[in-house]
């Protein structure tokens, strides 16, 4: 990557460009943290309040971009992004770009493989939080992957926004990052759904289903870096909760399930994976072996 | 009911039939708080580490419930319990019944039936835990349901084994949360693994997902309690956060995972309760009206 390396500063000029919910939180704490910023959205009247906070409303995206060292992206998606950026890549050349716009992984190459060719120095990042809570490291999560020199020169500035994670130079990772934590939240949704169907059948309200299931699924979490241990290792050799075992409890939610009446949808794949890796001979080994059978989807 | 009150005492002398690593962890714990603790093993060789703890060994399962008040009850399932139990039933009159045996809720509730006629003061019972964990409240949960005399007068020594939560006098009430319990932990590991499986095509380890997973699950559990008042009030109407916007997100799931090549086993029937609820013009929406497309299965 042929980047021209930003002029550092204590606070450093910012751009944020795309002013719905999340870009005007973003707005908001970089100019509670003290940074000149510059922002530009397709229709102005949502830059009112920023304006009245300090912010400097950019006639054009052109002038908003030269406002800024770094400038974060925060539309739609990757055709709105483009849409905007395209026309002022020379000014975006030797600047730090920052697109916190839902990218695909493989956008999110893309628009690195181009900022790289236009020397843009280009970061991807992924918000875990809703607009409210940016600002608060505590509850705000942000994922970083691309350019290393533009997380580590506006590192100060992105942890106005929340905990900042850099994933390294693949592009790609952030948002591959976000989608996988989205789906594991999901998915112990979903699971934390089925179970109040379950315990509703006999009248336990969600509430006091909650009230267990709350700390219960938290404790359960301390068993998450065992299981990806398993995983990295390759070796699914276990003395404890082997597939085999974990196939009797599946068989008893699903039995239960049935016999209460109520739909199996949610744990019914997680019992034919734990059958299928039972079936090839494995059930001896440990359940993260299940991974295996997501990794090489059934033909 | 007709029970009789069992005899109140500072260390109730108890007995643990069942002396699997879950009956022997158990024995282990009233032990060491103190309670004159009497077991019973159908091959005695099991009870030896306990004999040396202090506990007594009765020679026939009849003689082992005449020495508790509480007579704890740990053993495979619902046959091995009653192959036990029946030809003890008189002695059991009048004593305290905890049955910390894998039942379903059904066998649950006719076991209570069945003690209830009998004189017996029945409680049923399940651990949130694995064998290690037992003694330890900051770890174990274990569940009751049944007669609230049994779990008031015994109370203390039930708190010898962890956290222990009463959950009304319907016997299949604590199977049954139990169940539901297992369920969640296993569509959150599920979920894990898809999440695990996702990043992997990008070279990123199960151990970096997991760093950021385990905050991020734990993070999110804060939200069951909305979820749970939306069920329990049966209104889903909300301002954030519609199915809407999560049919997006899974879409989103389900297009990456798919062209990153791995298995949507686990996302595909989230989505699909998403679309049910969307399709039947439930858009707007809470989330939580997913759990209706699982308690009404499509026919």
């Amino acid at each position: 990557m042929n980047e021209q390396a930003p002029r550092s500063a204590e606070a450093t000029p910012v751009t944020v460009i795309g002013l719905g919910s999340m870009g005007r939180a973003i707005a908001g704490a970089f100019l509670a943290g003290g940074h000149p910023t510059t922002v530009w959205n397709r229709t102005a009247s949502k830059a009112a309040v920023l304006a009245s906070k300090g912010a400097s409303l950019a006639p054009t995206a052109a002038e908003a971009v030269e406002a800024g060292e770094l400038v974060v992206v925060c539309v739609l998606d990757r055709d709105a992004a483009q849409e905007i950026l395209h026309p002022v890549t020379d000014r975006l050349a030797g600047r730090s770009l920052l697109m916190l716009t839902s990218l695909s992984p493989a956008e999110a190459n893309e628009t690195s493989a181009w900022a790289a060719r236009e020397s843009i120095a280009f970061l991807g990042g992924a918000i875990m939080a809703t607009p409210d809570l940016i600002g608060n490291p505590e509850e705000a999560s942000l994922l970083y992957a691309g350019s290393s020199a533009v997380f580590e020169l506006h590192r100060a500035a992105l942890e106005l926004l929340g905990t900042s994670t850099y994933l390294g130079d693949v592009a790609a990772r952030a948002s591959l990052l976000e989608t996988g934590l989205l789906a594991s939240m999901y998915s112990m949704f979903a699971g934390f759904f089925h179970g109040a169907a379950l315990v509703g059948t006999q009248g336990v309200t969600a509430e006091e289903f909650t009230a267990l299931a709350l700390p219960w699924l938290k404790a359960m979490t301390t068993f998450l870096p065992g299981q990806a241990e398993f995983i990295d290792k390759g070796d699914y050799t276990t003395d404890v909760q082997s597939l085999a075992f974990n196939k009797g409890g599946l068989d008893h939610i699903m039995r239960i399930s049935e016999h209460q009446g109520i739909g199996t949808d949610i744990m019914k794949p997680i019992a034919e994976l734990i059958d299928r890796q039972v079936a090839a001979g494995h059930g001896s080994d440990s359940l993260a072996r299940l991974i295996e059978g997501i990794r090489t989807p059934k033909a």
